[in-house]
């Protein structure tokens, strides 16, 4: 297949490309690939989009968004983003290329905060975020576009990706992956949450594999994918023990927020979505070999 | 309160202005407001939005749309009013005046079709016309917003209004209405529909009164509003009788795609809002009445 890849520069679009080569022709498209070949161009800009679809696009794997923090701190570009040039990709994929294949990242933020318990795949969708709430109506709008047969589309709702490199993310969860590159470089680290914080998370090649097999699969709908549920002591120690560092250069000062936000997620089933072929990573020290 | 109401010109908007005559200041923006005193102005028209909101206001009932069949006509315009400038009233509104109750029209197109049966208020949103799909994410963004307490949303799902003036109202049920006037005014008519096709109806003034106690109460969150549940044979026995007009001037042509989406509602289970003060017209001769 021909598959447009939106955000393909970034940390998931990288693990998707690799995860297509060989498998399928990917089209990456991203404001800038930094040496990956492809289209460099704004998601915003309608003529750019029609040049990446080409002539002939079998499939988008549409990863471009702005993320968490970088959402509600310029709430305007977000919405032009996630919403906007978003919506604007699916009818022009769906207009050029009817019943195109469209594969969404969506993201576990549609559940809102503080998540149910409890934390079922099909929880009642209710934002507190702007990005969450921007990945709930573009999921409207696929699943719609779906039913009315324009396009084949499925949406994957993420947890979070480690480990995403230090460039600033605009994912006001940046301290999780920030903990994995601190502790491989032996440097001290002070996290936001308490040593007893629960959270999700995937690891990158993970996240992409889910993606591929989104892609190459009939499956249509939303879909929550399962993830590891993970203490951050844990965390600490299963990153430690595999980079030889010393755990002890981790301190702990949470801040009541980011702890409400990201240190409180309670496990999440996801008995459906496994039987569909998604899966977690198998354990917490592959998630960490992984990530 | 000071009441902003949008879509004030249209057949619900003026409703809406007698109910809250006496009770509450409106100030009305539509378009065209033929006669009525207030803003004619685009909803596109950010400046024309601001001028409306004005120095101070408390309350925004927010009709204006571009409903079903406009909406499949015309897919730009529609995402343009529907979801850009609804969106960008919510927001303008929530940063103007923290907190500022908005009232939300939405409609059961939010559950797309065919409607599942048993039909309850809670059931799954799932649009298939681009209306529906528009009303369903901003309902989303309301609800986002209300959590956030940027402001007071609530968003009501409407069913089939009737009777809307003859004027063309982009509505793919227009039929419905038209078959009021057309029996009053002792013409025959030719409904697109069998005499066994159900639909769920509200009269106008019991619209307007439920937008009323929505503005009025202190509820949040999304309600599906009780409707009459009609048999279309006996809805054209109820205005014949009541106008003295001839039964026998109407003639049955089913057409299929009508006669599924308007022609085959289920019963609407709706006990949360009826508790909640939300009402159905009594009964269909009261519907007919005020219709």
């Amino acid at each position: 297949m021909r598959v447009l890849v939106t955000g393909a520069g970034g940390f998931v679009g990288r693990a998707v490309l690799r995860a297509l080569r060989g498998r399928h022709e990917a089209i990456a498209l991203d404001q800038t690939l930094a040496g990956i070949d492809g289209i460099e161009g704004d998601l915003r800009d309608r003529a750019q989009l029609e040049r990446a679809l080409g002539k002939a696009c079998d499939a988008v794997i549409h990863l471009a968004t702005v993320a968490g923090g970088a959402a509600e701190r310029d709430p305007v570009l977000a919405w032009q983003v996630n919403v906007e040039a978003s919506c604007a990709l699916l009818d022009m994929a769906a207009s050029r290329f009817p019943g195109i294949r469209v594969v969404y990242a969506s993201s576990i933020a549609v559940f809102g905060e503080p998540l149910p318990e409890p934390f079922d795949e099909q929880a009642p969708v209710a934002p507190t975020m702007l990005y969450g709430a921007h990945k709930a109506m573009v999921e409207t709008w696929l699943a719609t576009r779906t039913r009315r047969s324009d396009l084949r589309g499925i949406a994957l709702r993420l947890p979070g990706i480690v480990a995403r490199p230090r460039a600033p993310s605009g994912l006001a969860s940046a301290f999780l992956s920030d903990l994995f590159h601190a502790l491989r470089a032996g440097e001290r680290v002070e996290l936001p949450v308490s040593p007893q914080a629960t959270t999700l998370l995937m690891s990158v090649d993970r996240a992409a594999a889910n993606l591929v097999h989104a892609l190459e699969s009939e499956l249509s709908g939303t879909w929550t994918l399962p993830a590891q549920h993970v203490r951050l002591a844990q965390l600490v120690d299963a990153i430690s023990s595999r980079a030889g560092a010393d755990s002890s250069r981790v301190s702990w000062r949470p801040d009541a927020a980011l702890e409400r936000r990201f240190g409180r997620l309670p496990p999440l089933a996801a008995p459906r979505a496994l039987a569909a072929g998604f899966s977690a990573d198998p354990s917490l020290d592959e998630l960490v070999r992984l990530a």
